[in-house]
């Protein structure tokens, strides 16, 4: 047994004494030690960017019919009022709340998006609704959740890159590495050792699911909420002396070689403790697949010169692969699927100028105004495009018009600033429990780090 | 919206029509259409014998200290008494119950196992964890829990038939298939209909999880007690209207896909309604990995001729290629390390002529008696051999001695009687909840198709 939480712990070596070993335990250890004090203000700045716009988008997602749906199921499973369910003026256990807020903070597909190489991942409705759930239970602080959130993501992002296939193998990485990161983030909080903390990761692990083939359906953002309460799970169950696999990432059965064809296990630590993955994370202007963003920053900044939405004769984009990969859809059924299709997306930022919840109802869905519109959209894949780039060319009665968007609004590259990220917060949490409550909320967040029980917030999200 | 649930259904095509199409939806509306008059007596038989072991190993791992553990930890989440943990005295919500019973069941790797070419699934951890979670509260009879427990056995089986090499890949299937079998089950006793029930199997198959990296610690049977809440949340959900992929397993990134690297789809309704899975299933002698079990049973057949163990210079063990990936730990360092272990189980066959839970506890891991005699152990990959088969060959002070097994004891081809069965449930159940509540149990299971309410039982093995 380890008995400190210290990096330094004899039974894990450095990577200068053993450089293949021991990655997950050197990973945990390093988490383990990390204190609220060696956060720099900007990552400190970015966790509370972060929960101000995920609780808006839990407040949001928290009037959605698929919620309505789970929490007929949830209510149906003998919980007793443990932890705040965000919206819903109801409490759950901690399994049930963590769930509930876990999928609406990403039912809306509005939530953040920490976007690499190799990964996508919505951190924070697996993060922080297992935060939230466990925050009014346990002893913590603000700077504690403030500290828990920024661990879920390095954990998250880290776990990734040693599957650099991951993605690409149609796994849903908020599901997979969400329910790491949610364990990680819940480890934090609970103050777990090295040796509690690899095991949290590695039970973490063996609960990952999360399959892209349901993507535009209801179980997407449940992989959310599964994810919240996988994490919780196994940073209790370490708390408490269960066990697992000491090398659950990097072992012969390990996750970046059953999740990944391609493995990285070294990458699990590559320059840790010299940046801050929460650095890196980007919050969406757009309610929907975030690969559709550049295309849409596109169609909004071209709209004024092309006249009539009905004038036009053809848009053409040219973007990423995931463009067609990820929303291909062409006529979508729901509003869930409409998130995923770059036909819808471009029809009514044309249309409306916009592409917020409003834009990806069921109804707008089967708008008969936008479908001839969709069928004037082309897609062309640009193998040299990134993510976060598109091409877009508007043809109309006006002429041609065209323009390159370098870096999608929103990413960490082109950042929201901290007015329109309140503005966005009040546009979603308003409807849903009243501006003043939710001005409250805001004020909250913006000096969470000033509280002494962090679960101040979830309950007044309630 | 399918309104019937009949496999006639024309929105779900018969194989005749389009032989490739809608392969999950066919295999759903198959299930929901399942009455238990379909069921042949031997079925039902083979159903009744799967309740009465798996209810025997459930109660003699609720002593086992992972449970001690896990139940602290289910205890912290603030669930109300909805559902009977079996052998602890006390009720859980619905999901953790269901996570304690699977636990529980699985936890002395001595529950019956489902063997195949290409899949091993100990299937009645998850489904009856599952099953027996809801019976209490869902008005459910005898004769439907017998029947969605059969239920479990084809969902679960015909979807790892599609993904061939799902085990090889170094998952768990007793987690993954575990969680889908227990979907299926569930979603039969909650009489789903035919677009339920494929509702059912996506968001099961999206949360499908469990990697071998963690075989031997506690997580190992973890992975069937979340598999079987995972398996409630899904059919709950679904008939709640909680939607889903369409083709889970055979879509573009379905289940046979992701899981797999070589896929399988076609194989789900191969044969669909010739023959019922259940009838597959085996029972285990010994309480560790089935794969040792014709090893074992090949010592204690050759244990007379010997004479005394210390007597022994070698033995020599031939055998199918997992006793060696599967089961090559050398020293293990816990019971639950042990059940894992070929030397560990050949040494404690000649010392005790035994291999059943007092074999693999922490002391015996630890027993120094034993570490000289598997010293003497070798083991040779046979590629010729399956996984029930092996050949020893023991060298002692009395000779040579040798003998092939063609049939593991307990396997479908040589099971256990039914009264080697009864002779198991009292060794299990006894010791947990008295021998008069255990002859209770005992003769409720083999009258289970006459119980008006299947709720009955778990509430008798509390």
């Amino acid at each position: 047994m380890i008995a400190s939480s210290s990096p330094r712990d004899v039974t894990a070596p450095t990577e200068a004494e053993q450089p293949e070993a021991n990655l997950t335990r050197r990973l945990a250890a390093h988490l383990a030690a990390l204190r609220f004090a060696d956060m720099p203000e900007r990552a400190v700045h970015e966790a509370r960017r972060g929960v101000l716009d995920w609780v808006g988008c839990a407040l949001a997602g928290s009037r959605h019919r698929t919620i309505d749906v789970l929490m007929q199921t949830l209510g149906r499973l003998g919980s007793s009022p443990r932890a705040t369910v965000l919206g819903r003026s109801t409490r759950l256990g901690t399994l049930e709340a963590a769930i509930a807020n876990g999928q609406m903070g990403h039912v809306l597909d509005y939530d953040d998006t920490h976007l690499s190489g190799t990964t996508v991942i919505h951190t924070s409705s697996p993060v922080l609704a297992a935060l939230f759930a466990l925050a009014e239970t346990e002893a913590a602080s603000g700077e504690d959740l403030l500290l828990a959130y920024a661990t879920g993501f390095e954990a998250g992002v880290r776990v990734g890159r040693t599957a650099p296939e991951h993605l690409e193998g149609g796994w849903h990485l908020t599901g997979t590495l969400g329910s790491i990161s949610a364990a990680a983030a819940a480890a934090k909080l609970l103050r777990l050792d090295a040796l509690q903390f690899t095991h949290a990761l590695a039970i973490a692990a063996t609960q990952a699911a999360g399959m892209q083939q349901n993507r535009g359906t209801m179980c997407k953002s449940f992989h959310a909420g599964k994810a919240a309460s996988n994490g919780i799970l196994a940073a209790l169950l370490a708390r408490d002396g269960f066990d697992s696999s000491l090398e659950i990432v990097e072992g012969p059965l390990g996750f970046c070689r059953i999740y990944s064809r391609v493995s990285a296990p070294e990458r699990l630590v590559e320059g840790l403790g010299e940046s801050w993955e929460i650095l890196r994370n980007g919050h969406k202007p757009y309610a929907c697949g975030v690969v559709l963003h550049p295309t849409i920053d596109a169609v909004i900044a071209l709209r004024p010169r092309i006249g009539r939405p009905e004038s036009v004769s053809h848009v053409e984009v040219r973007a990423h692969r995931h463009v067609t990969t990820v929303t291909g859809t062409r006529d979508p059924a729901t509003g869930l699927a409409a998130k995923f299709s770059v036909y819808h997306s471009v029809a009514v930022a044309l249309a409306d100028g916009a592409a917020g919840a409003a834009q990806y109802t069921d109804a707008r869905a089967a708008d008969p105004r936008l479908a001839p519109i969709r069928g004037r959209v082309s897609v062309t894949v640009d193998e040299s495009l990134r993510k976060d780039q598109a091409h877009v060319r508007i043809s109309s009665d006006e002429g041609c018009q065209e323009i390159f968007i370098d870096h999608a609004s929103g990413t960490a590259e082109n950042p929201m600033t901290d007015s329109a990220l309140e503005a966005k917060f009040h546009a979603n949490a308003d409807p849903a429990v009243g501006p003043e409550r939710a001005a409250a909320l805001r004020d909250l967040v913006w000096r969470l780090e000033s509280l002494a029980r962090a679960g101040e917030l979830p309950a007044l999200g309630g």
